[in-house]
């Protein structure tokens, strides 16, 4: 038995090593490098990705997983080894239905894909990126497919991808019960639209002290910069392996809270992937669905980044790095990073309207999947729904269809992951506080070690041990609900808003 | 006959991309890596070395070579395809000779040994880079010995590695008889040390200036900065992929030839690698050997970059960058950047007494891998080879033994190179003038195409299609000699010294 399990271990190492390869190979076509290399680099990650792909699904992996999937049977559920068992197992049962040469392809094509959307985002010009997207579209659909759905919606199959065991109807539930509650909050805080104003915002902030406050800020949250690092790029993301876990940014140096902000998310999914158990390094199941990936990172940005404990504790401190600021209380500060407006940029969305941005990208993703859409037709369908939902119509596509890199990459299920992850965070935030009455008290002195230790022992250190259903019911003893999310909500944003 | 080569091109072609892959992620490692990631990298790198040296020597491709070679005996020596065929014939008949074990172990040794040399060139602690020196030495054995070396000399081996078909007696035959009128110059200028002074280039250089200017002296001298970029480092390199060939450099604020002197030598490699012939993509036989590499980077960073007329060009716009510099003329700046005295630092020292750095490294590694020196005796042994040589004492190992990343990296056999590259640098610089004697005068009016035209025709097209002795026939007309170098510092420095 050992002997099988150190066998399978050692292969599930290698093709860690290869996907970490592309991990860094992926950071590195984002941040670092020159427009020359883009060919190339298409075809070092398509074979890296075919490579990982091919020793994933050899049948010895099967089959050395079927054995000891047997023989660890009565092992106890979460222990690393059955764990490392089921989860691989279930990914094996998806890889070996997709074909090597889609793997390849896809990789290929989305290098591409992903340099003429930075350039068609610079010009603003979707016809540049739009035979691309098509080319990203048909490969979903051959990938989806492939996966399979029972279901018959091809959609549920790339859903499923980023966090397993979704799907369009059970996120359709959770989005459906949101949304009319969601709305009248919004339309409420319309009517008191004047009771917040943030151009205390938009003064002058010069990139370097932002990336200095950002860097404390991260560094005081938990982020190990000795295992990470902070950089620029177009959209922010994390590149997650657990040792060397980067995060980016981007600066706009008259709107404090495009970096600041965006830090303290990706710091979150940084001390996600840095507190990942040591004892799962090379299993292949570290980093976990984007529904939890999204809980942590939304947990640190928007419920204790935009919580009034932690801005009267570092309120003082961005007012030494931008003495300007020595006109404004906290109390206005505070309130104008929780404006709620209906607005253009999902990123820069504030957390009540944020949730239509995701429920127009479900939907639009849906329909083109199930080809009820077409590419060509995108910009306009996105500028109707924004008018429809938000009431706002981008006055170009930068601010409107290309403003985000996930489908260039092939994110085609990505993006309703962050709405659940937001709804998760609430829910973790609730049973958190129960434990924890103490810790808005902790926050405003300074003290946040205790939000780390508490989401490291109930979700980061798991990795991918558990889906998305299975982690909500350890952690908080309950299943998804929307109701903590707009609790939440209502409670902070009536006392921002004064309703 | 066109499905075997197309077999034999897409196996190429996959391997190709990992070692480009392994290349950028090494490139990481020096430039970009946090600490934290040194173990998991060195895995990684493990992985990927162990890979591409699998899938080479899979019996497959030994089978294709040799069924090619058989039917391309016919084809001209130069074409591509029967280069491909010879080339990859040749490495593959050495590498079927390395243990893959031995290729893994060698990248996680040599991962960890970097990243301690690094630590203990900063803190001058020889005894934190020795014990993983002792391994890097017992692998390099290890590697030599399933090479194997027809004269019984293991240091051959790993000569043959970095240029292949050089050996310890061939270098040994030209280095000896370069060394006495070497020996003859280098009093001779002592005796005249007066006469040249070089003060002016440790007034101060702020590193921002550094950097810009040397960018613009990159792009003049053909650099793509399309498919490269320049960071720092703690020992410039060159990732020499040939999209994405990237140069880095170091900055003292206080000497201002670390930083340029060093640019125009990557920019060399860098423009090695971006003028190679795009036909030879994916092929394996891509950048060639380090002495032919070192024959352009030295043709450049010396020949060109130390010329009089070259800094008659660039001189204005030096002393634009630093206007302290407008109370020194180009004359005395151009004696200055080739004052020639015996200095401790190998990457600083002058053109006339860098082959004594480089005889010194030639005779100690050739005894370590002998076994007759150990390695705890180095910084003796050292240190008074460099009293012996060059009558200079380090006063600590950062600036004597630990002052060379190479050997951390397994680089053994690598640095008679620098040597033999500036000697052949010499005489293919003697051809050209003879088919350009108006060069100097183009270089002065600020024309530097026809340098890299002539190298990319006579040398970097080429890849690795050829071996030092071929190329050096092909471009020359002549086999290696040392005479047309040690004629060129005669010449150069008779002038600059008035001897």
């Amino acid at each position: 038995m050992t002997d099988k399990f150190e066998q399978l271990k050692s292969r599930l190492a290698r093709i860690s090593d290869i996907n970490a390869s592309a991990g860094v190979m992926g950071w590195d076509m984002r941040v670092m490098m020159p427009p020359g290399g883009v060919q190339a680099r298409g075809d070092q990650l398509g074979t890296l990705g075919g490579l990982a792909h091919e020793m994933f699904v050899d049948e010895e992996v099967g089959a050395l997983l079927e054995e000891l999937a047997a023989e660890f049977k009565s092992m106890p559920f979460e222990a690393d080894e059955s764990s490392i068992i089921r989860v691989n197992m279930r990914d094996y049962e998806k890889q070996v239905r997709i074909p090597t040469e889609l793997v390849i392809e896809m990789a290929q094509v989305t290098a591409a894909a992903q340099q003429a959307w930075a350039e068609a985002k610079a010009k603003s010009d979707f016809s540049l990126f739009a035979p691309h997207l098509e080319k990203v579209v048909a490969l979903e659909l051959r990938l989806a497919d492939a996966l399979g759905s029972p279901s018959g919606n091809p959609y549920d199959a790339l859903l499923d991808q980023f966090e397993p065991g979704l799907n369009y109807q059970y996120i359709d539930g959770v989005f459906s019960g949101l949304k009319k509650p969601l709305v009248e909050l919004i339309e409420q805080i319309k009517a008191h639209a004047d009771r917040v104003n943030d151009d205390v915002l938009k003064r002058e902030y010069p990139e370097a002290q932002q990336i200095a406050f950002s860097k404390e800020v991260g560094a005081a949250l938990g982020y190990d910069f000795k295992r990470g690092r902070l950089d620029k790029s177009a959209h922010p993301f994390t590149s997650p392996n657990m040792h060397d876990a980067r995060i980016t940014t981007r600066v706009d140096e008259h709107f404090l809270p495009s970096c600041v902000m965006a830090v303290i998310h990706e710091v979150g999914h940084g001390m996600h992937a840095q507190n990942i158990s040591e004892s799962l390094y090379h299993s292949g199941i570290t980093f976990p669905g984007l529904a939890i990936a999204e809980s942590q990172s939304r947990f640190f940005e928007n419920i204790v980044g935009r919580s009034r404990a932690f801005w009267e504790y570092w309120y003082p401190k961005l007012q030494a790095a931008f003495p300007h600021l020595n006109d404004t209380s906290v109390d206005t500060f505070y309130r104008a990073i929780n404006k709620s407006e209906p607005s253009l940029i999902r990123v820069e969305a504030d957390e009540v309207t944020y949730g239509l941005h995701i429920m127009l990208r479900f939907e639009i993703e849906n329909e083109l999947i199930n080809q009820r859409m077409k590419v060509a037709n995108l910009p306009k369908e996105w500028n109707d729904r924004m008018e429809a939902y938000l009431s706002v119509t981008p006055p170009n596509d930068a601010q409107g269809v290309l403003q985000d890199i996930h489908w260039s990459g092939g994110g085609f299920g990505y993006f309703p992951d962050y709405l659940l992850g937001s709804i998760f965070a609430s829910q973790l935030w609730e049973v958190f506080k129960k434990q924890h009455p103490d810790i808005e008290d902790e926050i405003r002195s300074g003290k946040f070690s205790t939000l780390l230790d508490w989401q490291r022992d109930h979700v980061m250190k798991h990795g991918a041990k558990f889906t998305f259903p299975e982690l909500s019911e350890r952690a908080t003893g309950q299943t998804l609900s929307w109701e903590p999310y707009m609790n939440y909500l209502r409670t902070k944003y009536s006392e921002v808003y004064g309703l």
